[in-house]
């Protein structure tokens, strides 16, 4: 039982997100599908990270125990024919031992979030960046985003449905920045709350249009209470970017 | 009649081009629409380039005449209203004079074209780059681009229902090159002839994949005959970037 790491792309506007669900498409249950019609029996297929309906990766993570020793690049290939029309690619089959588990072993993640701040609609980009009408301070976001780095109770940017034991999280670094119209927020965990990204993203663009000051952010971190979040930012801006694993 | 420049993003995908069709969408008939609906009356919309069925822009230039005389903000936000849900913004509008023509007094042209190779389908990028299983080679291709910098009979990357008079024309200036997993081609001159970019960068990735030599590439410019060009690139990767005015 050869098992294979499989770094994803995909387009998570038509998913109900990654984990499997009987009531609608999902970046799993399409997967366990293409992964079923290679090997020939049914599978699991374990993520590294379960993202919420309609965002979007570049380089999420999963591994797959197949019955067949098969090429790596093969496995990629006859995945990719199965996963049609779907939009997810396998860009990279890699064997692996069965130490190796996609959400356990997994040491970091790193997320980016997409916005831009003008008037016109979205047209190559529609569901795949947040459209924000008022300009963004990148400056004053980045700034306030500092507040974040190192361990904290994150109540604030956790979701009421968040499973986690314990709201308390060590975020290692973000950073907000202007690529050309752009502003992206780049973040880095070893794991992240629900929505937790989402959420202090919202806050941060509070901040980027001056309804809040860098204070005002701190103030709600520090209060540790999911009232004082600010509107949650949509999904079609994020995007988990990578996983780490140990060498 | 106030004359209004308008500086435009879309889509190219559900449109059979810029030009007005009786038998499909077309950008210009979906301007026409939005600014007969806000003008009250009839309009045409005179742009800049003919871009080809399933071309983007990310700046193409139109003019239009309107009946009123509004400020420019609101003939963006009320376009863009009317626009909906066509993959068309208006990203800037500008009160020109009478001597401005969006077609005419046009004195550069920036394309851009985008290229990926990988063996994984596209996702979130699907219908916007062209993907090439192969591996390209991005200096090879630069240097086989340099030759068709100046003033050449581009017969040989001319489309056979092509109307320019002479096919003769000045390529000021084509660059290639890596930007991350992605080939770039960006080039730019006074005015292309009909599928000329699409027709060089075909014939570029001849020489990115190692199937043609820039000295072949050379050849078949020096040719001039339709026969010895590459297989033409799809649309997908095209974008009008930017249209160039006297100030």
């Amino acid at each position: 039982m050869p098992r294979y790491k499989l770094t994803l792309e995909y387009d998570g506007t038509p998913f109900y997100g990654w984990q499997w669900q009987d009531h609608g498409p999902s970046v799993q249950g399409s997967l366990q599908r293409a992964v079923e019609a290679l090997n020939g029996a049914p599978v699991i297929v374990q993520g590294a990270g379960r993202t919420d309906s309609g965002v979007h990766a570049l380089g999420q993570v999963a591994h797959v125990d197949l019955d067949k020793d098969l090429r790596c690049d093969r496995v990629r290939d006859a995945l990719n024919h199965h996963l049609r029309p779907d939009p997810i690619a396998v860009l990279e089959a890699e064997k692996v031992t069965e130490e190796f588990h996609a959400r356990f072993s997994a040491t970091k993640r790193h997320y980016l979030y997409r916005l831009i701040d003008r008037r016109a609609p979205l047209t190559l980009d529609k569901g795949q960046i947040w459209r924000v009408p008022q300009q963004l301070d990148s400056d004053a976001m980045h700034a306030a985003a500092q507040m974040l780095v190192g361990s904290h109770d994150f109540s604030t940017f956790r979701d009421a449905q968040c499973q986690a034991e314990s709201p308390v999280k060590t975020l290692d670094e973000i950073r907000v920045s202007r690529i050309g119209e752009e502003v992206q927020v780049t973040c880095s965990a070893r794991s992240f709350l629900h929505r937790q990204v989402r959420s202090f993203v919202g806050s941060l663009v509070e901040v980027g249009v001056g309804k809040w000051s860098v204070r005002d952010f701190k103030a709600a971190l520090d209060a540790a209470d999911r009232k004082r979040c600010g509107p949650v930012a949509p999904s079609d801006g994020l995007y988990l970017v990578a996983v780490d694993y140990p060498d």
